[in-house]
């Protein structure tokens, strides 16, 4: 996992700078034209035939699919008067989520939370939101914005009736919600890990504890700023967002809100999960040793005992007091009831300790 | 336990859609009508009938009692002319308590804390309070308002002669005071675990600690929001909540500050646990190798001067350096001797050290 | 320890309820009439009697030191005329210190911090302050406020020509003030620990800082909303509490703050004692193991030589190649020399290895 | 070091009692009068001289070094119209920093921080400001003031010219910059533990770091409410801070932010210090143990196989299967050579291991 | 790394003092003048010849590079009739950021974040904004703000017809961005880290955790007031901030905002790689701890056995009793498998407990 994602230019650059390598692959340009009254779809190959769907009384949605490079994005700020400094920071991918209000439009930046192999990734989407018209930049292979487009052309709900907020309201609603199969992906990962720390610890359980901190932190720090984002559109943004909206918003922001709940439960119940791997590699050493210990402290002296009479002093024929033991009748049997007699006392003592 | 228990609708819905697989089993609706002057309830099967309740001069109370259905909760809807993203609410269980406030009626979600299978759950309580009616969804088997019907009922206090604001507050104080109880067992646990952790701390003692934490971290995620919850109404609900009703929820948010104190001691106190786990492991590591160094170090020594009697040297009689003790007439017993005096000074040295 | 000491009534109970078993024992009540030219006292059987002593004139302290049942409680609400949710406080003992603003009253619950069994324990203290009168409850068998009598008594100070907000804060600061003598116990205590750690770190001692941390902690919990408490009033209670009155509760309030600074202190240093115990047991098991290794590594060797010439290839007689060591002249103290010479060169890695 | 450094009046004590037990030693007042167009400096010994100096048109300030009694304070507070409450923290010293505003002059706690006997401890200052001088008092041998009385002296500066409001920010400022070299040296010292942690730790470093984070911790207690205090003085001192005074204040708010910050950083360093320790300590654990086993495991094998060749079934010579190698011509050597082999397969097992 | 790198007057020092050794080497002092209709640049020698470039109709930036004395200070000071106690904070380098707003100039002390020597350090930017002139001081070898003079030479955009405001953003906005590519080195660096704690974990890997938890701890504290700094520009600088630079100042607020959250991910991270070397040098102990018991306790009895045939019992060949084992004809290979089979037994102990 990389930890620094954000592109950047040079730093003296010029703000508004627009540069930068061409990134592989085409952008695709997809004008939705819709009001109470009709629906039309279009793809354009220049960004300046965008213009001509401009119009007072319905509603322009450009949606810009696919990697975009700095001549195409002037292009479209001509053509939709955007300022500099919030082009800028369509091109330099891997921003936190902002808002920033301009004089006649809002430019909102979001992270569309993914799976990417196996892996919970954040792409950057950006919203420009004007009088009349939406414009909306990803920079992935799938237009995630597709489920939108299909009410639309459904003529679903009442949605062709309401204005530009409420189109950028429902893309804001569908980036976030995507947070909630994602966290319910995680949840169930969580289970698993914690079903394998409590039947079989091992080294890769810990790295896979320490992978899913890694990674509920990487998504705390791209998702939180969402929430600021749809508050500060509640308070804000006065004349471009009406207040039927403002509704809808409040709804939006209520998701936000469950879903850093859920990443701070999830990054507390990580944290407690290490604790708990550290102390059963512990157990199991304390298993290791209490068997080592009871085994060895058993047959150490065990084995002394039979060292003594090992020794060749009773060679010595001459000296009564030379091991006379081994000449006893019963001496070896008497030796082995000794022997028997350690290891039983010493078992006790292990019995009594709660070692056994 | 599970971690993601929200229900939510696939990112991209329309917001107040009602829809999803009709869930196992039917809801019972039971209207309670009461006012200064009288008092009926009924149990009705068609939502429709709940409309002919409604009048200027009572109270009119539905409880919805077990699982609602979209179709239910549409027909719902209309009667009393609830908002759409109110009622997807009711719908999406698993919901973070919060309090919606519309034109003219309030929406709260709270948490009803329940010890199930010796587990502490919530249960997700809707609520909705219009002029003159309260509309009222648990999903569970059994009621938890019954005690609130049996005080109207019996005409106990000023019950009957108070606002549907009031009716509420009492449905929410009891939400909240089934904390009481709840915490009340888990402190009791609590108890028991610390002293089974110094009596005699097991692996399992530890996975109890995780679990409690565990559960812990859940109740405070879902009890927590009910503070603000309850804060908004004394805050915003300017024309539904009356001045004398406003004494008893602040009553009832004191209570959810005391619910929130005790859990955050809980908390602190388990996270302190762990740390006395972990060092008693320690410690018990520490005796074994305690008991296993001294065995060891006493009996190596003497085992070596056995060995060293052991060796075949003695058997070379032509030199006088070839083991002269063998032959010696005390050597045994002399030996004997050296082999305590070597256990006697190790034994001082260990109580030297203070490990004995 | 307890951890859930607060007594509740069920949940579904009407607020305001005086119910519950009655409490062993009496409550005694003691009436203190007082102003500028005069001061009476007198203990009543009867809460109705404490009618007769309000005065318009004088201000009326009505005491009541023991348990408290529900009736008697009932009869004083009645006399003074309070709210029931502030009576019902009362009784269900175990509060959060908390104000609550009535219409014509002030009620605080204080927390009184006492050693109890060597064990600090808070006490429930209610008060409440209306035109002219004081009434204060305290569960415990000693009164705690007797110093206040005594200085209205004497007539020390200005006390007597001060009004009954004047003698709240008295109140008020001497349970807050109690707190001073128990934290310079629990800081010789804590102290006494520290030197025990550094000295001779014992299982004990970790249970003995755990202890203290829960006691921490469970003052921390008891004591903290007083600081709320106090600065409610000095915001809120307008018409009851007089300008001169606050730059005394101010100070007060400046005390409730340099105990809780004192009791976080506390806490931050008992959490530095657990790293200091477990690094302790840790170098003692670091200790220990080093002379095991020491010993042992030195011994295995020699006696693994010794074991070589107690194989019996000496008895083949036949041989050259068996064993013609046994045979030498110097044959045995050669292999001493040998064996001395390995321990040496062991003793010599381990001095380099900085084990000795 | 003592934890509880306060001195209080027993809980019940009239506020403003000025009591206790008269200190060792005797307190000398210094008064020093100065204006644009003079200054004169004298040491008075009774306190109701000072009452002479106070004038219009000059700024007085009389400085109190050494123990105070009560009867001192007494005398002073009726010269200088002080309120009784404040005069009171005078006495119990061990306040934590606080500003108190009177009528008609504010009272201000301070915590000089000094090095003594090689611990940070700090000694409280107390500074009252009223209209046209200022009291102050540090109750330790060496006067702290003496640079400011030097620069009046001296006339530097255009300090003579300006209120007693600049005098009290010099005496403040003093206070607050004494923790510069105070913390130079403690910087100096966590970069020795540092270093000697890195390489050689010992249990006294591990003694060093934990008395290094309770000095902190009381330094932090001590120093952190300087902060509020100062900026209480640019918010509320109104009619007794000039507004030329504030950008001099806020220069000194600057300097107690270092302060914290540099205090805070400290903290979080000797914190991640007390890991490395645990680590290395463990570290060290590991490499004893690793010793311990290469040598017990490759010479318990061994010695095994001398045990066998030891047995005495060598004796029975009628039984073709009783040890015939003892009686082969190459045994001993091929025995020998076993061992050596056992040794260096067990050596590259160890090696691939990658423990040698 | 040195923890402490405040510059300091001694305590007592008159507020605004310009003194301290001249540092080794000599500033260049650089005037740029420009205005939308020309450029100019010039080096100076004497700091008093920057008065004659003051002009009413165009920018004058003054640049100062290198170490500044306190002679040089004064004369600056003089020219641009400069705050004394902001003059000193130039002098006292190691400042923390921090905005001093005055009548009729903005001083701002920035971080200047640069990799020196492979560690990241900050250099003190002191910048001052009047009207029409900024002053700009660095004390390192190299000029950071050459990119903005090229620009301005270059005439790039529209920066030469913009204020003097603009001139101190576009500093601020280089200062600021050289945070991302340092982030972005130490972003790598963590990455390297953690592959090497995963895959060869040593004592070295720790102490770099170490070092770099120092180096983000010593860079947040050096850049998170940087953050207020621009705010508070937003906020206070009212007559000398223009509304359209206000735009840009957002954006690099957004830019301190965005490299605060790098920062304190990396923390975080680094702080779970302490947890994961810790459990991975407690899981080699483990392993080493298995082998050797696994090999001792197999062993161990197998010695023991062999121990009791070495006994010289076989001597007595008087007695039935004594060792017939020795005499059996089958008794040596009997014995063999005995051993055979215990140490069989044994593995397949250890094999259950899954230890092999």
């Amino acid at each position: 996992m990389r930890y620094f994602i954000k592109r950047y230019h040079p730093p003296g650059t010029p703000p508004g700078t627009l540069a930068g390598p061409a990134p592989p692959g085409a952008a695709t340009i997809r004008v939705t034209v819709y009001g109470e009254d009709g629906f039309s779809e279009e793809q354009v190959a220049d960004p300046a035939e965008c213009a001509r769907f401009l119009a007072a009384t319905r509603i322009t949605w450009t949606h810009v699919q696919g990697p975009v490079d700095a001549a195409l994005l002037q292009r479209l700020r001509e053509v939709f008067k955007l300022h500099p400094l919030a082009v800028e920071d369509v091109l330099n991918s891997g921003q936190r989520p902002k808002l920033e209000s301009y004089d006649d439009h809002l430019f909102a930046v979001m992270s569309l939370p993914v799976m990417r192999e196996d892996q919970p990734v954040t792409e950057q989407v950006s919203l420009f939101l004007g009088h009349g018209f939406v414009l909306s930049f990803h920079p992935g292979a799938q237009d995630p914005f597709e489920p939108v487009r299909r009410r639309l052309r459904g003529g679903t709900g009442s949605m062709r009736g309401r204005g530009a907020d409420y189109l950028v309201y429902a893309l804001m609603d569908l980036t976030v919600d995507q947070g909630f199969p994602l966290l319910e992906e995680l949840g169930e990962r969580i289970e698993d890990l914690e079903e394998e720390l409590l039947r079989n610890p091992a080294p890769e359980t810990l790295r896979e504890i320490h992978r899913l901190k890694r990674e509920l932190l990487f998504l705390r720090r791209m998702l939180w700023p969402q929430r600021e984002v749809i508050n500060s559109m509640l308070r804000d943004g006065d004349h471009l967002i009406r207040e039927e909206t403002r509704l809808y918003l409040r709804d939006c922001y209520d998701h936000t809100i469950q879903i850093m709940d859920l990443l701070e439960s999830y990054r507390d119940m990580t944290a407690g999960m290490v604790d708990v791997y550290l102390s059963s590699v512990s157990n199991r050493l304390n298993d290791v040793m209490r068997v080592l210990t009871i085994i060895a402290t058993i047959f150490i002296p065990l084995t002394f005992i039979t060292g003594i009479y090992g020794m060749n002093f009773g060679n010595n024929t001459k000296s009564p007091w030379a091991m006379p033991e081994l000449n006893w009748y019963y001496g070896y049997p008497a030796i082995l009831l000794v022997l028997l007699a350690v290891a039983l006392l010493l078992l006790l003592f292990f019995k009594r300790k709660g070692w056994l």
